[in-house]
C-alpha cells in the first residue's frame, strides 16, 4: 500500500511579524539556519517514506504560487486550494478526496506545515510504526508528543492502554482529547504521566477515514464524493466551491477524533517543537555564550539573552536582556520576550490603522 | 561696534551614533521637532544681534560643503575651513584673525554649533549684557550656566565678586575654571552655589583677544598674524596649513582662560542644553503621556519611558522599558537607557572591523 502525505499549508498565524504576513505566513518563512523555509522542510523530511508524487499539500488559493516555488518538486496537481477556509476537517476530508482518484487505498499521513522535527529518523521511525498500526481497518493514530513542561498553549491527549490491545509495542489507546489546560491542570497532567501534547499529526488509512467522514459528517462525506468526482472535469472548480460553501466549519478533532473508537496515539520524542512565536527561536537555533541567538549583521555589546534577527542593515544592541529584536524590510519589532504574545496587538492597532501593506 | 559670531563646527561627536556619523556630525543633524538642524538654530537664534554677514564658522574641510547647504545665508568666505583640528585656541585664533581683515575691531561671540537654547530671548538679553562687559578693554566674558544637578559630564566655573567690581549687575568674577568633578565634588559645587557649568560660550572683543594671544600664546598668535595677512592672496591655503601644522594643540580655556585676569561669568537661564547624548532627546522634545519621546512612524504597546526615533520603516515596541531605538538607513540601534555611554564601544567594534561606511 503506498504511502501519502497531506501537508496543512492554510495557515495565517500573526506570531512572527513582521517576518510573517498575511501574504507571507509561517510555514514560508525560513527560521532556521539552513535557509529552508518551514514548508520545504516539512516536505523534505518525509522522503524517506514518501515520494513527491504522493505529497499533497492543501492551502489557500493565495498561496499556491508560494507553495509552487517552493516545493517545485510536488505535482502542481497535488497541490489543492481551498475556496474557503472550513478547519482541518473539510481541508483533510477534501485531500482524502482527491488521493481517492489516485489510490484504491492509501496509507495518509496528516501534517502541519509549520513545525520542526530535530530528529528526522527518530520521526520517520515513529512515523512507519503509526503506519503499521493504521493499517488495521478502522485504527486513527495520532502522533502525541512526551511533554517536557506544563506548556498551557497545546491540547493534550489522556492516553492509557486498553486490555488486550497491547499488541503494539509502543502504541497507546487515546482515551480522551482535552483542550488547552489553565497552568495548574496543565501541571497536573504533567506530572501524572497519562498525558501527551496533541501535535495535530495524524496516521490512518484514506478508507478508514473515509468511512468516519461517512458516519460523524455525513453531509461533508457526500461533499467529498462530488469533488472527487469532478476532479479534472471543466466542473471541478465549481463544484469545490459548492461544496465548500456548504461544508460546516469543523476541525478534525472534534469531527472525528473526539467521537471514532479504535484511536491510538504513539509517543513521539523526536525534537517536535511548533515554534508558536519567536522564543522558538531559540530553541531552535544555537544561542551563543552571551545567551543570544543572532541571525544577520548584528553587534551585540553588553547583551545577554536576546534574540536578534536582522535584515538588510547592522542592528547594534547595547546594554539589553531579554529581548526579541526582528528587523525587515518595512517594520522593526523590538518586544520583550515576555510579551510576545501582545505583538497581535501591534497587528490589530495596524489593521485599525487600514495599514494592510504591514499586515 | 560690530557684533560678530564665531560658530565653532568641527566636532565629530559619536554619541548620536547611528544617526551622527564622521560624515555627518551632530551639528549638522536635526534633533528637534521642527527639521532644523543644530547649526542652522545656532545662526538663527543669533539674528536679533549679529547678521548672518558677520557669522563666521569655523570647520573641518570635509564639513565645507554641509555648511554651505545649511547655512546658505552666510557668505562662502566667511565659513573657515582648519586644516588640521588644533582645539579650541587656534579655531578661535582663526576666525579672530579672519575677522581682523573685515573690521578694525567687533565685539566676538563665540558659541559652540550643537547646544540648544529653549528660551531665546533671554540668550540674546545674556548676549547683550556680556557684550556690554566685554567692550571694556581687556574683559573677557564666559557664560556661565546654572546647574540644576550634580552633572560629572561638564566642567565648572567658580565665581565670586570682587571688591569694587560690582557695577555691572548679574556680572561676577571668575575665580577658577575646573575640570570635570566626580559626583562627590559635583555634589558639594552644587550645593556651595558658588559654580556655574562652564558652556564654552564666550564673549570678547576681537582686540582683546588677541592680546591675550600675544600674551599666553605668542607662538600662536605670530601664526595668526600670518594667517590674517595671507587671507584673499594664492599663499593663504598654504600659510594656513604650515601655521596649523605649527600650531600647538590647546584649549582657549587651558590657554588663555585659566591665565588670564579680568574674567568675568554672567550666569545663564535661558534653557541650554548640550545635547550630549541620546537621552537628551526627552529633554528638548514633548514625551506622551507614557514618558515615550517618539519620532516618526512608531506603534508602542505597554512602553514606558523610551525615546524611539524612526527612519523610514515602522517600529513596533512591546513590552519595553527605557529604552532608547534609533533606526537610519543602514543602522538600528537599540540601548539601554542607562547605558548610551556605551554606544562608542558599537563604533570600536565597527573601526576594528573596518565598517568604515557605518562610523
Amino acid at each position: 500500500m503506498k504511502t501519502t502525505a497531506v501537508i496543512m499549508a492554510g495557515g495565517r498565524g500573526e506570531r512572527f511579524w513582521p517576518k510573517s504576513r498575511s501574504t507571507l505566513p509561517k510555514q514560508f518563512l525560513s527560521l532556521t539556519s539552513d535557509g529552508k523555509t518551514m514548508m520545504q522542510l516539512t516536505a523534505q523530511r518525509l522522503l524517506p517514506i514518501v515520494d513527491y508524487e504522493d505529497m499533497f499539500v492543501v492551502t489557500n488559493q493565495s498561496y499556491v504560487n508560494l507553495v509552487r516555488e517552493q516545493l517545485p518538486q510536488i505535482p502542481p496537481e497535488n497541490i489543492l486550494a481551498e475556496p474557503t477556509a472550513r478547519n482541518t476537517a473539510p481541508c483533510i476530508g477534501f485531500a482524502a478526496a482527491i488521493i481517492g482518484r489516485k489510490y484504491e487505498d492509501a496509507a495518509m499521513l496528516v501534517l502541519p506545515s509549520d513545525h520542526l522535527i530535530k530528529f528526522e529518523e527518530m520521526y520517520i521511525d515513529i512515523m512507519v510504526q503509526a503506519i503499521e498500526v493504521a493499517k488495521d481497518d478502522g485504527n486513527l493514530v495520532t502522533i502525541g508528543i512526551t511533554p517536557t513542561y506544563p506548556e498551557t498553549g497545546y491540547g493534550y491527549i489522556n492516553f492509557g492502554r486498553d486490555e488486550g490491545e497491547d499488541k503494539h509495542r509502543g502504541v497507546y489507546t487515546v482515551k480522551r482529547f482535552v483542550e488547552k489546560p489553565d497552568i495548574g491542570t496543565a501541571k497536573e497532567y504533567l506530572a501524572s504521566g497519562q498525558y501527551l501534547w496533541n501535535s495535530g499529526m495524524f496516521v490512518w488509512k484514506l478508507s478508514t477515514i473515509m468511512e468516519r467522514f461517512n458516519e460523524f459528517l455525513p453531509d461533508t462525506y457526500k461533499g467529498l464524493l462530488q469533488i472527487g468526482e469532478a476532479f479534472g472535469t471543466p466542473e471541478f472548480k465549481q463544484t469545490l466551491e459548492q461544496c465548500f460553501n456548504l461544508f460546516k466549519s469543523e476541525s478534525i478533532d472534534y469531527g472525528i477524533m473526539e467521537r471514532a473508537s479504535r484511536i491510538y496515539t504513539i509517543p513521539g520524542n523526536f525534537g517536535w517543537d511548533d515554534v508558536g512565536n519567536w522564543l522558538a527561536l531559540e530553541r531552535i537555533n544555537k544561542t551563543n555564550e552571551s545567551g543570544n541567538m543572532v541571525q544577520g549583521d548584528v553587534v551585540t555589546i553588553d547583551t545577554q539573552n536576546c534574540i536578534v534577527v536582522g535584515g538588510k542593515k547592522l542592528i547594534a544592541t547595547v546594554g539589553l536582556e531579554n529581548l526579541v529584536i526582528v528587523d525587515t524590510d518595512d517594520a522593526i519589532l523590538i518586544c520583550d520576550k515576555d510579551c510576545t504574545q501582545n505583538v497581535k496587538k501591534v497587528i490589530e492597532n495596524l489593521k485599525i490603522c487600514n495599514r494592510t501593506e504591514l499586515i
